[in-house]
C-alpha cells in the first residue's frame, strides 16, 4: 500500500519522555513502543504546549497554542469557534473517534447563549471536542461534578458494575484502590498505598479495557477510513497498578532525583511557590519517591504490553500498513525532580514529551528507525494528519506544522524555538503565596536549539543552557554573561506573540481573493467599491 | 435625577477628530456637538483600535482589541464566542438597539457548523452583533453581496422607493448621486462630482432619516431603559451632500494639506506602498482636495444640525437628564494629508477620533465642560456603559476601562499607552507591491503620552514625537538619539501582547473559586482531587 487511510493518535497521560527504554530509561523496558520507534521516527525534542491535561490536549485537538484556544487550565471550556480534529477530518469521510480521555469541558454557557439544543449531535460533538465518543474515559471520578458530570454514567463504571464490582464509586474503590489486611479499602489517592496491587484483576483495569475498545473500533471499521484517538489515562495518578505491574520494579530501580546541589538552588519566587505545594513537599521525601516510582514504571510497562497487543492486531489485519501512528504524552511528571511533584512548571520533566511517528509509506523508509532532533510541538500532530491524508492545511488557524517532510527525509525550514505556557491563576496556593492578581500569573517557555528561557509576569526570567546543563540545575537568569541570550529569547517570545493566528474566521485564500476583487474589480467591471476615483 | 437609565452611543463614520469646532476647526462650526462637549468631557487623545469600519466597530461593540475579536478588516465575521454590547445589557432589561451602521458581517459558516436555525432570534442577534436592528443602514450598497446581502431589502431603500425615488439602486442613484445638465446621473463615487448637490432633498437624506429613526425609538421607549447606538454613515464617502450642505463651505475654507517638506519625506516602505493607492494619488492633487473637502465639511455640518434636533428632543422629554451620551467616530480620513487618502495607515488623521462623554449625574458636574488629556480608546465605551449602569465589569473579556472615574474628577491609575492595529493583508495592491505574505502584514501603533511608535512585520519601526511634531512630519524611526525611546515603546507593545485577554470562557471569580476548592477543599471535606497526598 502506498497511501495513508487512517490515523492512530496514541496519547498517554503524565508520561515523562525519559521513562521509555527507547528514550534511555535503563530499567524500564518498553519493547513495543521501541518497536514503533524502530519502524518510525523518534523525536527527542518534542514539547507540549501546556503542562496539564486540558491545555495540552486542546492544543493537540485544535493545532493551536494555549493562548489561541484559551483553555488555560483544566475545566475551562473551549470556545465554540475553535475547530478540532473532527471538524477537519469528518467532512473528508473519515470517522473520527475517541477511546479514552480528552479532559474536554462542555461549554454549556455558550451553547445556551446560542440556544443550541442540549443533546443535539452538534452539541454533543462540541462537548466531545469534535470526537465521536466511542468510549470516553477521563479516568478521574472523584465526587465532584466539575470533573465529570457523567460520573454515574461512565461506560467504564458500568462495565465494572456489570462484572460485579459494586459500590458508590467502583472506579475508585476497585480499579484505583488496594485492600488492607482486614479487607478495608486503601485509596490509591494516598501515595503511601502505591506499592500495593489494585483490587481489580489486570484484565479489567483501565489500560486493558481501553485497549479492548480500541481494538473493537478498528476491527469494526474494516476498510473504512478512520482516525482514532487512543488516549490512556495512565500512568497518571492515582499511582496504583494491578498485579503483577505493582511489583515489577523495585526501589533499587528508582533513579536518583535530579536536584540542584545545596547552595546552588533555583531561587526563583514562582518556582519556590510551587515547591510549597503538598505534592512537591511529599515528592521531596525519598520515602515517597521510592514508593511511587516503581508503580509509575509498572503502569507504563502495562501500557507498553497493551500496545504490543494492539500493534500485533494491526499487523494481522493490514492496518499497520495504511495507518499513520503517533505515540505521545500530554505532559510529564516531576516525580520529585527539582523538589517538585505533579507537572505545573515548565522544566523538562513536565514539558518534554515522547513523540514517535510512523508513516507507513515507502517515502518514509529513508528515516525509519532514526532519531530526529528538530523542535517538535504537540500542535504539530493535527497538521501532520492533514498532510498525511492529503487534506487542506487550514493555515489561518493551525499554528503547528506538518512533520511529514521530516519523516520523508526532506530539509524544510523549521522553527527556531518551541513555546509552552502555564497559567497559575488557577493554583490558589501559589498565586496567593506570591500575591499575584489573577490576570498576572502567566509563564512562558521559549526553548531554542540550545537554551530554555522562562518568562514570568512580574518576575525576572530564568535561563537554562540545555547543552551544558541538560538537567536545568543552573539558572542563568541573572548571569550578566548571558544578557544577550536572554534578550534574544525575549525577542523570540515577542515574535511568537505577534505571530499567533488571530484571524480565524476567514481563510488566507479568501483574503487574497477579496483583496484583489475589492481593489482591482473583475476584469470586465469597475472596482466593487469605487473609492478614491476622480 | 441622579441615576443613569439609558445610553446613547453616537458614532459618525470617517469623521476626523479635528473637523469639529470644539476640536479647533476654524471654519467648520458644530455648535450642537460643542454643546455636548460643554455639558460633558471632551477627550483630546482618543484613539480607535483600527482605522477601518469593521475592526473599529467590533472593538467598540466587544470592548476588545482587534487582535482579540479577530475582525481584522471589513467583511470578516466576528467569532460567535465574542460577547457584544447586547449580551451585557439585555439581561439587565435594557433594550439595546441599532439605528444606522455597524458593518457587521454574518458568521454564516460558524452558524451552519453549529446547526443554528437561520432566521432564529439568536442567529439574527449574532448577525447584528448583539443589537436589535431597529433601523440598520450600513450606507454602502454597491452591486455586490459581500457588502450587504440585504441590499434589496434595506429599509432606507424601501423608504426611498415609497417616496417615488425609483431605479435599480435608489441609494446610489438619488441619495448619493448628482444630476448633470442633461438629467444624467453623476455618481457620488466619482470625486469630481463632490461639489454638486445630491439628487435628493435634504429631508430624505441618510443623515436626516437616521435621526428620525433615533427620535422614533427614544420616543417609543418612554420611561423604559434603553441603549441606542446611533451610527451615522456620514461623512463617509461617497462624498456628496444634499443642498444646502453641498455649498456651505468654499474652497477658501479648505485647510492646507499637512505634508512633509520636500526632502524630509516619510520614506517607510509600507507608507510608500499606501501612497500608491488610487485614493492617495488622487487626494495628493489639490484639485481633488478642493472639490471634496467642502462637501466633507458640509456632511459634518448636517450631522451637527441633526444632533441639535435630537438633543432638543431629549431635553424636552427628560432623556437629557437620565442618559449617558457618548459622541465619537470609528476612524478619521486623511483627505490628502501625508499624501494619503482614506484611512488605512496609523497616523493621527486616521487613528485619532473625537470622543465626548456626558454623564448627567451631579457627580460629573466637577468636570463638565472640561478637556481631558488621558489616553482614551474606543474599547473604553462598553466598560463605561457597564459602570454607568451599575453592571458587572466582565474583566476576563473586556480590555477597555471605564471613563466614569475620570468624569467624576477622580485620579485613577491610567494606561501608559494606547494601541491600534491595521492588517494590510486585505489590501492587495500594498501587499503585492511589498511582496509580503498574507500572514505578515500587521501594523501596530503604540501611542504614549509623548510619542507614537509604529511597528511593522518585517520592516523597521517608525517613531514620532507628538510633543515636538504633532503633525508627524519627522520620522525618528532611525534616529540613534531615540533608540531608547523606541526600545521603551517596543517594550510596551510586548507588554500589551502579553496582556491581551485570552481566557474568555471562564470568569476571574470562577477561577478564584475553583482554585480554592480544588486545592483546599470545602471546610468540611478533603481536597476535591486529593493529588499529592501521602
Amino acid at each position: 500500500m502506498t497511501a495513508i487511510k487512517n490515523v492512530l493518535y496514541i496519547m498517554c497521560d503524565q508520561l515523562r519522555r525519559d521513562y521509555l527504554s527507547c528514550y534511555g530509561h535503563p530499567h524500564l523496558h518498553t519493547p513495543n513502543i521501541d518497536r514503533l520507534a524502530a519502524a518510525g521516527v523518534r523525536f527527542t525534542r518534542a514539547y507540549t504546549q501546556g503542562t496539564i491535561c486540558g491545555p495540552s490536549r486542546m492544543s493537540a485537538y485544535t493545532g493551536r497554542y494555549v493562548s489561541s484556544h484559551q483553555v488555560a487550565w483544566n475545566g475551562v471550556p473551549l470556545p465554540l469557534d475553535e475547530f478540532t480534529l473532527g471538524d477537519y477530518l469528518r467532512p473528508a469521510g473519515i470517522r473520527t473517534a475517541l477511546v479514552g480521555k480528552t479532559h474536554a469541558t462542555p461549554n454549556t454557557d455558550a451553547q445556551q447563549r446560542l440556544a443550541m439544543t442540549p443533546g443535539s449531535s452538534e452539541a454533543e460533538q462540541l462537548n466531545e471536542v469534535g470526537f465521536e465518543a466511542y468510549f470516553r474515559h477521563d479516568g478521574l471520578f472523584p465526587d465532584d461534578p466539575i470533573f465529570d458530570s457523567k460520573r454515574e454514567g461512565s461506560p467504564y463504571t458500568h462495565h465494572l458494575r456489570g462484572l460485579g464490582f459494586e459500590g458508590r464509586n467502583p472506579w475508585h474503590d476497585w480499579a484505583n484502590a488496594a485492600e488492607g489486611d482486614n479487607g478495608e479499602i486503601l485509596s490509591g489517592w494516598k501515595m503511601r498505598n502505591a506499592h500495593l496491587p489494585a483490587r481489580i484483576p489486570e484484565q479489567h483495569s483501565e489500560t486493558v479495557y481501553t485497549t479492548d475498545r480500541a481494538i473493537d473500533f478498528i476491527g469494526e471499521q474494516g476498510e473504512q477510513p478512520w482516525c482514532l484517538h487512543l488516549s490512556y489515562i495512565k500512568p497518571h495518578w492515582p499511582y496504583i497498578a494491578p498485579a503483577p505491574y505493582h511489583a515489577l520494579y523495585s526501589k533499587d530501580q528508582v533513579l536518583p532525583a535530579v536536584r540542584p546541589a545545596p547552595g546552588a538552588e533555583n531561587d526563583h519566587p514562582v518556582y519556590n511557590a510551587f515547591r510549597q505545594h503538598e505534592e512537591s513537599l511529599n515528592f521531596s521525601r525519598e520515602e515517597v519517591r521510592l514508593n511511587v516510582i516503581p508503580t509509575y514504571m509498572g503502569l507504563i510497562k502495562q501500557v507498553d504490553d497493551q500496545l504490543g497487543r494492539l500493534f500485533d492486531f494491526m499487523q494481522s489485519n493490514g492496518r499497520w500498513d495504511d495507518t499513520l501512528i503517533v505515540f505521545t504524552s500530554d505532559h510529564g511528571d516531576y516525580l520529585g525532580d527539582h523538589f517538585l511533584g505533579e507537572k505545573e512548571f515548565l522544566l523538562e520533566p513536565a514539558v518534554g514529551v515522547p513523540l514517535i511517528v510512523r508513516d507507513p509509506r515507502p517515502q518514509a523508509d529513508v528515516t525509519r528507525g532514526t532519531v530526529d532532533e528538530h523542535l517538535a510541538e504537540t500542535i504539530d500532530a493535527l497538521p501532520t494528519f492533514l498532510d498525511a491524508l492529503g487534506l487542506p492545511a487550514a493555515d489561518h488557524r493551525l499554528e503547528g506544522r506538518s512533520l511529514i517532510p521530516l519523516l520523508h527525509g526532506q530539509q524544510p525550514a523549521w522553527r527556531d524555538f518551541a513555546v509552552a505556557e502555564y497559567d497559575y491563576a488557577f493554583q490558589a496556593p501559589a498565586r496567593e503565596r506570591l500575591g499575584q492578581a489573577i490576570d498576572r500569573c502567566r509563564m512562558y517557555m521559549v526553548r531554542s536549539e540550545r537554551f530554555k528561557y522562562l518568562a514570568y509576569d512580574g518576575y525576572r526570567p530564568q535561563l537554562f543552557d540545555l547543552q551544558e546543563d541538560p538537567q536545568e540545575l543552573h539558572d542563568l537568569g541573572t548571569d550578566p554573561a548571558f544578557a544577550a541570550v536572554r534578550e534574544q529569547h525575549q525577542g523570540y517570545l515577542f515574535d511568537w506573540l505577534r505571530g499567533l493566528k488571530r484571524r480565524t474566521t476567514i481563510s488566507n485564500q479568501e483574503i487574497d481573493l477579496r483583496g484583489k476583487r475589492f481593489r482591482y474589480g473583475e476584469p470586465e467591471t469597475e472596482k466593487l467599491v469605487p473609492i478614491g476615483v476622480w
